[in-house]
């Protein structure tokens, strides 16, 4: 029986970015990535050493977990899946069974793309989450591929860009220009700094050869501003949605919420 | 010919609650309000005094100061009427007017709901907030009529419901139970606190006789973590958003942002 690296099931939150920002959800992590963002604000879910620590659970014990939260804890209809990437795994049977289980229940799924499988097609939404020059990932053009397999599909897209520099703006505006017609949303990067509001290297940075390629001198909120300010006078982002990371700013990077 | 007193027009700026929160939008601000919530953020366009003293213009000259700020700024294509009350005055010609000029331009209207006008069916969004118990407000279940109305013309509408605690969220409660079928966003009260977060009462707080009904001890942030984590655990609120005003995040309680 296949098996999945799990990070963290947890929930009720609420959905920090993107389509489903500030709605509530349950979260499934799981481990393993197949990239390695300089600023990640997950590395327990991505780093080798720790992703190899990580139970490995099959899609039956996923949803005994999430089912023990949800029955002591009834809300949120929505399961939002994210790691690392679940991209990497047959994760079917957890969509099949959430939706069924929860009666009406919807699966939401983040990935940055770079992977297809066939399971993404039952998703509620996809959120594709392409990432900027500032990552360090230099393969983020990858998702081209998902974006014309889900397109192929009909399946429920919409990408998210993490911006945290001038750079990275230039490039969500030309991922917004290619796909102009698939809801876009920007998300200025806080990385590991939390309510304290400051850049704090991730693990994955500090590991990392070379400066630091963000400046650590803004708060999440002025990090904001800027982006704010930045798209609303450009014609090209007139219909995008600018948003903080709410979970953050009510949190701070704390996990399992 | 009719004339509106105007209170402000400005932008672009980014829509910082409900349905476009995110949005980069331009906002024209009429003065006037059969309302007087206790917490208003925006008394200079409900108080009679300051209100018999703004400016009042004819659409054409509110059309021409909005394609004046977005011919040097270009930017969004929405329009946002907010108030005071908009739905006190004939709005029609600067709705079609901007939605000519801005090609393609839309335009949302906020309001309490507590007055009709045909012209509403011809914009793209309406959100209607009604006004919790906090507000003192005890006419503010006229919305129901509002909604049956915008009901018969299949007008696109959201709710939003500010809440400042308990008795609110209960208010909000029943609304989103008695129109399930409408989006729904949960907003929590900030008032003029401001960035620095703390509650500080409004002109109109201030000339109410009692004590204040708001505690004064909770920051903008603390008083959205207490509504997302209320709201994430109620499975009446399973589909709904909990944002927090964006624009008050970003730039404090100043105006002409």
């Amino acid at each position: 029986m296949k098996t999945i690296p799990v990070a963290e099931v947890f929930g009720p939150t609420i959905q920090g970015e993107g389509y489903l920002a500030g709605r509530p959800t349950y979260f499934l992590r799981v481990g393993g990535c197949d990239f390695s963002c300089l600023w990640c604000d997950s590395a327990h879910a991505v780093l080798a050493d720790q992703v190899s620590k990580l139970p490995r659970l099959t899609a039956d014990m996923i949803l005994e977990q999430l089912i023990a939260l949800a029955a002591t804890q009834s809300g949120p209809k929505w399961l939002t899946i994210s790691g690392g990437n679940p991209a990497l795994y047959e994760l079917g049977e957890v969509v099949s069974g959430w939706k069924e289980w929860a009666t009406a229940g919807q699966v939401a799924v983040e990935t940055q793309g770079s992977k297809w499988k066939d399971w993404l097609v039952d998703v509620d939404m996809l959120t594709v989450s392409p990432k900027p020059p500032s990552s360090g990932m230099t393969n983020s053009d990858d998702f081209r591929l998902f974006m014309a397999r889900a397109d192929a599909f009909s399946a429920p897209v919409t990408l998210k860009v993490v911006v945290f520099d001038e750079v990275d703006y230039e490039f969500a505006r030309k991922v917004h220009r290619q796909y102009n017609a698939v809801p876009f949303y920007l998300s200025c990067g806080t990385a590991m700094g939390g309510l304290s509001g400051l850049w704090v290297p991730s693990p994955l940075h500090q590991a990392a050869v070379g400066s630091p390629v963000i400046d650590s001198d803004y708060s999440l909120l002025d990090r904001y501003r800027w982006l704010a300010e930045t798209a609303m006078h450009d014609p090209l982002m007139a219909d995008v949605a600018v948003l903080p990371q709410l979970h953050v700013l009510a949190w701070g990077h704390v996990r399992g919420v």
